[in-house]
């Protein structure tokens, strides 16, 4: 089914309201979701309304609170979304640490004690819109073990960083694969790939029901497990929001709230960035097949989504 | 032969001074060459002596120069090395960059146009021991090709984290390994595993020379190169010093200056920082051979120097 990501956006919202939240909420939260589909990004597009309205039900996710703003220091924006989405919070907080970026050369903005952000990238991007360098950390539900362990420790913990002017943009896990690969290729019956995840005694594998009841890896052995530990101390730590340890599965519909962290660093770029990473992004444009990340990234505005994911979607909005 | 830590530092600060270094800038590098041995990083240790020397003979590198230290915004700290040395640089930066992110909660240090600093390590675990979060990304000379790509853009470029109280501490390369692995592979007339490098024509290679005529690829595929990317434009780009890609190679005797940038971060932890990665340190405990990195690491006194390296160090020394 083709469909604007106008009207995806109006869904989205739609069924949110429908579900209990407030209607400035529940449209931050839709415009994250459209921009995820018009990105491609099915995976934090419409796919996750149905968890958001169901935990806006049983209060698992608050769509009503207001989130509260604090800067303690010059350069450290606080927002503290009060068991709410991050997408409001964020959205709050972002004037001023923007201001405070270019007031001081740098400022962070920690997002506390939110709801799953979904796409990070969706929260640098805005950054990099104002002028300024982003770089974004978050934690999630425990999936990953550390190297020569077995049991999951940390989330998938992605990292993203955009740059002014659609220099730069990329967004990704810190774990080999994403939980959903392994899921996949157990529906399909297939094998994984060795370096993917362990078995529940902490031994490599390629059967994805004992990776299942075991853990991912990180990306890179012990350097993506490095760049995971890194979001999992800015996420909980800097915000005061919990460990990936302590985050029940993201999509259960009832339980304590994701209690989640995210934490941005916002830079006012040097003198010479645009003209070094000019350069880089010619001697890479000279190679065939090569690429910096998200250069010439351009959003869909027309959408094929999924008849029944459509009609559910469409359904929640009806509720 | 065993040696003591502290000779080390006095055997390399002599032989800078003699090759022509002043000697607060020789002190300061031999600062850094003694800690890396004292922590078994024996390449960025007195390995590295001769190269020093020879480039200060050169005048590759000015041991001479006074580093020039700016502030133009309140969070925002930049140490010109004027083509010196980076060690005197950073030091003469940090303690301005300390108290701008104590006053601001944040604060960045760029050091500009700089010899390779060697070990990154080495600088953010001075910005943890002044109780803060320390976050460090350099730039080298290119030998890391883009993904589908053949020809090097980046370097390995490093990025590092310290933590507070010895709470974790790593400095890796963003690419899969280190150059020197494959050059080691090729006097040993061994093979490489698939995944270190690419040869000429951008195809994988197990092959060490194919891999030395190639390039090295990121850590993680798409993953290290966007990590990778970002050290390359903040190392370059927010420093104003040269890209990966006009760096010649670290130790040719003379030619132009490294002008290689160097990018931190600083940043008070929150108030549950300590708390937040306690927690995950106690889950990683509980897995035999697991570990959070860094932690519980202990220099050593006394290092077991090669004879052949540790008579051309005073050999350098005496000349």
């Amino acid at each position: 089914m083709k469909v604007f990501v106008s009207e995806i956006e109006d869904v989205a919202k739609a069924a949110m309201v429908a579900h209990g939240a407030g209607a400035w909420q529940a449209g931050e939260v839709a415009r994250a979701v459209a921009r995820a589909e018009a990105f491609g990004n099915v995976i934090c597009g419409l796919y996750y309304l149905e968890s958001y309205c169901t935990q806006l039900k049983s209060g698992r996710v608050d769509g009503q609170v207001e989130p509260v703003v604090t800067q303690p220091k010059a350069g450290q924006v606080i927002a503290d979304a009060r068991f709410g989405f991050a997408q409001p919070a964020f959205s709050r907080g972002l004037p001023q640490a923007i201001e405070a970026a270019r007031e001081n050369g740098v400022a962070t903005l920690a997002v506390a004690h939110a709801h799953t952000c979904t796409s990070l990238g969706f929260f640098t991007e805005q950054i990099a819109a104002a002028g300024l360098v982003g770089i974004g950390f978050t934690n999630a539900s425990p999936v990953v073990a550390p190297p020569n362990g077995n049991k999951a420790v940390i989330g998938t913990n992605p990292i993203s960083m955009s740059l002014p002017d659609g220099g730069m943009h990329w967004d990704f896990s810190t774990s080999a694969v994403a939980l959903g690969k392994i899921t996949m290729a157990k529906a399909a019956g297939e094998n994984i790939p060795l370096g993917w995840a362990v078995d529940a005694n902490g031994e490599p594998t390629t059967n994805p029901e004992a990776a299942l009841k075991g853990a991912l890896v990180s990306a890179g052995g012990y350097k993506g497990w490095g760049f995971g530990l890194m979001a999992e101390v800015l996420a909980a730590g800097m915000t005061g929001s919990v460990n990936s340890l302590d985050v029940s599965g993201l999509k259960l519909p009832d339980g304590k709230p994701h209690d989640l962290g995210q934490f941005y660093i916002l830079m006012e770029p040097g003198a010479d960035f645009g003209a070094r990473l000019a350069r880089v992004a010619q001697a890479v444009a000279e190679q065939d097949g090569a690429r910096i990340p998200g250069q010439d990234r351009q959003p869909m505005g027309e959408i094929d989504v999924p008849d029944a994911l459509w009609t559910a979607s469409r359904g929640l909005a009806a509720d």
